[in-house]
């Protein structure tokens, strides 16, 4: 697997040449070929990816060809979907395809078939959303749960919590409720909330680790197994004992069963994954159990089967016509040869409310990286920043910065065509689909804009300074025939792709994360100083000064 | 107020020169310094704040002083607070300031003494809050209101959410519950959620919006009272009539009375502001309803206590120890003469959620432009791209990039020194003020991991390529005694001010927002051709295919 660097490579020096000669020219002069707007489309997997808005042209878009083909692109998505250790640094296979595979399907990977235990894995999750739809689960007083509190941070909150948001709309009608919430946060904030809320005797945690040594999830946990102890057992019925608790209202889910049962998680309330699934890519099995809860088993395996339309897709499609190549290849074009560091992402649905921080962790965790797989630095941009909110709420908030401001900003927007068409009343629907309609013509007319500046409309004169718009800013838009589990599956699919081939042509590994491991150790180091009231004195000046300042309060509060 | 471009001030020139000597340095050389941590830290109205960490040394500091000063950095703050027509481009003072001045106060703005105005509607909001808290404001049935659902986006949205979530531990507790929740998106997703599940006898919108144009809002607004109209009148009591609905249901919030008595809503229930106050500015007042409506009146007035103390400390300060021109002067620092274009703001307190949301709006909202005062174009940088989420989460999210990415990014830290001393169960108080701890832990680790990087561990020998971390990336602290409306107020003040400072320097006026006309006039016209089925020919290509997308899509819908 040793190449030379890829701005060495003759298609990269080819781009560098040609973008010279492309930096100068407005989107509006590309835009006179008439026949962009399709020669730029494609459609996969009820998703529309537009691209005529990217400021390439046809000789661009061969030479990222070249450029993809030069990293052996081909070679590099069959070596995912195969099972090969392509997550190099840490010789394994990263394997969230296998996730959602058919359960005829099969996939040897280190000789042994994969598809059978991932089919397993979901009959029992199954079994378990199942057992609470029904009210057979039930707390250790005996009734039925009816607070499900999923314990987890970065890949086991954020997808979950994106997907369960985005598909409420397909709760089934034949179950009880089931209300799903997320706590994440460390300090235990949003779990103080639901502690002073609930129930203990209907409340059941979900403690979701792939490791189980998270410490911002194990504290958590550690906080709310202490008010169900407390509650059920020391003030509650005599009749109830620790282990009772500890079967009926925990469900932990890891890659390491061991460490569950240590916690005292009961066996029978675990879920199982596997090392070669990345934590940021691992909604697709026992970490989306959240979701199965909210949606229901079919709608999940739809879900499940989007995804694997696009790894479908992603798999047979020519380079040309593959939406995830295409994609990542107009992020190449941005972040390595016109120099747009900032990419916003900007759902003009309010159901994807948590896509773009779902897409800030899948994107920036994957690809922020520097060190090819060789270890030598790299020469050029990888990862931008990224960052986004719903489209119509940025409008009121930061899209001044993206028409007016000194910085260039590449945007995703992101639609479904249709909507609204299950809500029951007449007039209730006549309202929501005009809101919907509205919705789109601002998702259409923001990106027009930003392509054409001033020329968006006829005035005659030149505009004042400060009502200027440059224009010229590139976007993608990518519509989804709807939104549903099937088209939402394929569309975070489509980005996790659009990651590997990026990161493919970048020669950086995206599916490992060291870049946050030597913060866990530092910050256990400061906490034992907080604690110990000692050590602090080999720190720098500021640290000092902080941690004193800690010490001041805490002496202060103590008064 | 004509001036020359600031970068051709000699401090800007000086700067310029400067920062070719310090660019070569590393943060780990600057603190070489065992004072730094003291010398560049300073406190106000309940904050501290340790820029420290910022790639700067005292020569630095004092050239950017001598910048403030050639901007006139003490007059432009004092043609700000005293009213002074500050909003060149719409000639008109920006009066957020005022709206936090004590009742005894007097501040005569073009002749007329704006505080009376300013406490005579505090006092109305006050009597509304009193009423729905004392469950005398009942809905048109006759039942007490449970549910308030402000209808607002952009500046009458993010503030009043960000501190209604940020405080609601200082919900009083002798009033009966009145929920708070907030619609803001276009599309009615949010709207539609509430209206499934809350009763209409007791449910009150408000409605808040400055100009009452707003089309995001009195879209939500018209869906609403649809749904209002259907159950309780033509569905519900014959005794209800719609005139009752309209005032036991609907608050108006804006600066324009006439528009909203022409949308129906009644005198009494109608609270105004003034053009002088700036949507993203709002939430002192009047659009600070829902924050009084779930911290009460007292705390309200904290709250702009806390604001008003950080205006008296920003009016009075010298330069070199006025919090804000400090932190101001931090980002000239990183986005002109260091190249830091990206700016993440990483609370750690889970109460602060919607922090970063606030401040995108407030930042780029402002100060994403690129023309002075004058009308030309800036040959510098202005507002760099900010974002951000609670710090921990961030950690197993984007804290990759950050760390080892190519791009360097420059973090707010903010955190309160002291927390859950109020909880009353001893074993619960003792988990989450370790929780608490291990928050700061990490917080100062990673500040302190981005500063030094691999240096911040002992370890012989040189790390693998993957796992090097670079250190140098600059990062503010920014530190709460506690997290109290008053506290609150000064934060939000303190950015604020930083906003002003920065535009003041960089010469554009940060209280328009010209930049987000346009879209609402090209919207209406695309909205037209989509409802309409015609006009669409002449768009350009991409937005005639988008168009045609949607209209086979309803055609398909309705088949």
């Amino acid at each position: 697997m040793s190449h030379p660097p890829i701005d060495q490579a003759p298609a990269w020096q080819a781009l560098a040449g040609h973008a010279e000669t492309v930096r100068g020219r407005h989107l509006r002069e590309l835009f006179a070929d008439q026949r962009r707007g399709l020669d730029f489309s494609r459609r996969a997997a009820g998703l529309t990816l537009d691209l005529s808005k990217q400021r390439w042209c046809h000789e661009t878009l061969g030479l990222l060809l070249d450029l993809a083909r030069e990293a052996r692109m081909p070679e590099a998505i069959e070596a995912l979907l195969s099972g090969q250790h392509v997550n190099i640094s840490e010789d394994r296979p990263a394997l969230h395809t296998a996730l959602r595979l058919p359960e005829e399907a099969s996939l040897v990977v280190d000789g042994n078939d994969v598809v059978p235990g991932v089919h397993e894995s979901l009959a029992k999750m199954g079994t378990m959303v199942e057992r609470l739809h029904a009210s057979q689960w039930r707390g250790a007083t005996g009734r039925p749960i009816h607070d499900v509190v999923n314990l987890g941070v970065g890949g086991s909150d954020l997808g979950p919590l994106m997907v369960t948001h985005a598909l409420a709309d397909y709760r089934p009608d034949d179950v009880p409720h089931i209300d799903v919430h997320f706590a994440s946060t460390m300090d235990g904030s949003q779990l103080v909330d639901y502690l002073s809320r609930f129930n203990p005797e209907t409340t059941l945690f979900v403690i979701s680790s792939k490791s189980f040594t998270t410490i911002d999830t194990l504290s958590n946990a550690r906080t709310a197994q202490d008010w169900l102890m407390t509650r059920l057992v020391k003030e509650g019925n005599a009749r109830v004992d620790e282990s009772m608790v500890m079967r009926q209202h925990f469900i932990g889910v890891s890659a390491k069963p061991d460490k569950m049962t240590k916690w005292g998680i009961a066996e029978s309330s675990q879920l199982e994954f596997w090392e070669w699934v990345g934590g940021r890519y691992s909604l697709w099995g026992a970490i989306g159990l959240p979701i199965a809860l909210v949606i229901g088993m079919k709608n999940f395996r739809d879900l499940l089967a989007g995804a694997h339309a696009m790894d479908r897709h992603f798999a047979a499609a020519p380079l040309a016509d593959n939406l995830p190549v295409l994609l990542a290849l107009a992020g190449i074009w941005n972040a390595n040869f016109l120099g747009i560091r900032a990419h916003s992402i900007l759902p003009y649905d309010g159901r994807l409310e948590y896509f773009a921080a779902y897409l800030e962790q899948l994107e920036m965790e994957s690809n922020g990286k520097s060190a090819t797989h060789e270890g030598h630095e790299v020469n050029y941009s990888t990862c931008p920043v990224l960052w986004g909110q719903l489209g119509p709420n940025a409008q009121h908030a930061f899209y001044q910065l993206l028409h007016q401001g000194t910085q260039p900003v590449v945007c995703d927007f992101i639609a479904p065509l249709r909507r609204y068409d299950e809500v029951k009343d007449d007039a209730t629907r006549a309202h929501l689909k005009a809101q919907h309609r509205l919705t789109l013509a601002n998702c259409f007319a923001q990106s027009r804009l930003l392509m054409l500046g001033d020329d968006a409309i006829d005035e005659p004169g030149e505009r004042p300074g400060h009502k200027r718009y440059r224009g010229n800013q590139p976007s993608t838009t990518l519509l989804l025939d709807r939104l549903t589990p099937a088209t939402l599956g394929a569309l975070i699919a489509l980005y996790e792709h659009k990651v590997y081939v990026q990161a493919t042509i970048w020669g950086i590994n995206p599916f490992d994360q060291w870049g946050v491991e030597l913060g866990k150790q530092i910050a256990g180091e400061t906490g034992d100083m907080l604690a110990n009231h000692a050590g602090h004195e080999r720190m720098d000046a500021s640290t000092r000064a902080l941690i004193e300042a800690v010490w001041q309060a805490e002496a202060a509060g103590e008064e």
